[in-house]
């Protein structure tokens, strides 16, 4: 079984993705530097990232390698190992042990396998086309949401939204449960998403590298992922990222965030 | 030494609230339910809140007592048991394992002791007047910051200011590492400031129960913590509450905060 194959490399990266950050979590001298756009970045993201090119590049040669630091290597089997060695960088550098190495395989910008791994804590979600979601070894399962208005929303944080995207979050976020929406989190609202323990999570402006592991994962759980108008999420979509508990609400979803507010 | 009796005794509470949280933890069914205003609370807050008030009753009953769920009881002696047996429902609710259990000891309306416990994660920190803050068992030390333009700020939810409120926060968020701004954490924020992992953080419309254990565990660690004038906090301060890390930086955050944007 390919796939059998291919989940199996995407854990043994994980597991060196882990070994290499677990080190640096809340490090008295956590490596913190600047790239040139202010970005915090981590020894530990090169080093994790590093660990997971050198193993792809002995096991999987002929497939391409596309990383949140080191940009993409190109390769000639049509598929990529799409690597976000810690998502949730910000959280990582305040101590917070929800960030998460996100390791996704993508073919003809689709994803089809999708791992979050939280190596702190040692929880792991996985998921795969036609699969069902595990963490832990477990299925993971998303949970029904009956209306928008018992919604809970999680978000990583408004400052991570322009002023008009911000306005259309807002006319979803008043649609839903206020009182238990949520800020901060990164990766990890999405897996408790595909856990059952929240409904809704609406972000802009992430990059191939920030979502492609989600959509397996989500999906795997009975739970649907998509852009900002319903579309489907694929290696050129624009970075507006919706992300469902229950696929019934997706309608009311996207009827919410077409109002400014 | 009437205070090691006090710290053992918050201990105690600390063991039996998370004792009544752990089974309620990303349970199928949280027990989440409505109070009048709509704020979540669940079964394992009162659970642990009615855990912590049996101890007191029966340990210290001369005591005050003062809690999120069931109020205030009071006693004779002028000392008060300020509890918060969940600080964090709404990301304890979506599963996050960074919410905590706040216990304070005031006396004449200064916190005097304060524990900051997370329960799933084990993770404690202690905190007393004139005596160093403890984080499982060793000393916890917030960090230098050489200059506001470096510091890391946190903050639970712009949701959580009013618009008047959240225009001075921005003044001092747009001084700050705005890159690495993290929302959401709650009391997690503030341990994780005495660890020396972030900076300052701004909070308001916050209650008694919600800063009081938070006073000696940031103070004990070598930071400070007052209001948004930069007056420290007392059981009648109006809840705009700010901790830094590094008192040499409250000037240059109190003018920050001054200024709207």
């Amino acid at each position: 079984m390919k796939l059998d194959d291919d989940i199996a490399l995407a854990l043994r990266l994980a597991d060196a993705a882990g070994e290499a950050i677990k080190p640096w979590f809340r490090a008295a001298d956590s490596g913190a530097e600047r790239k040139g756009d202010a970005t915090p970045v981590t020894l530990a993201d090169r080093a994790a990232e590093e660990a997971m090119r050198r193993i792809i590049k002995a096991e999987a040669p002929r497939d391409t390698i596309i990383g949140e630091e080191f940009g993409a290597e190109p390769g000639t089997s049509g598929r990529s190992w799409v690597l976000d060695p810690i998502d949730g960088t910000a959280g990582f550098l305040a101590g917070r042990p929800i960030f998460g190495t996100l390791i996704a395989l993508v073919v003809e910008g689709w994803p089809v396998l999708g791992v979050i791994d939280q190596p702190i804590l040692g929880e792991r979600w996985i998921g795969a086309s036609g699969r069902p979601t595990l963490f832990n070894g477990r299925p993971a399962k998303a949970r029904a949401c009956r209306a928008l208005s018992e919604a809970t929303l999680a978000t990583t944080g408004p400052h991570y939204f322009d002023d008009h995207d911000g306005a259309h979050f807002m006319g979803l976020a008043a649609k839903t449960d206020h009182r238990r929406m949520v800020m901060g989190g990164d990766c990890y609202n999405y897996a408790m998403l595909a856990s059952g323990q929240l409904d809704v999570v609406c972000e802009a402006n992430l990059k191939l590298h920030d979502w492609a592991a989600l959509v397996p994962v989500v999906e795997g759980a009975g739970g649907t992922m998509c852009d900002w108008n319903g579309d489907p999420l694929h290696s050129g979509s624009s970075g507006h990222v919706l992300a469902l508990g229950d696929p019934a609400r997706l309608e009311d979803v996207i009827e919410a965030l077409a109002c400014h507010h």
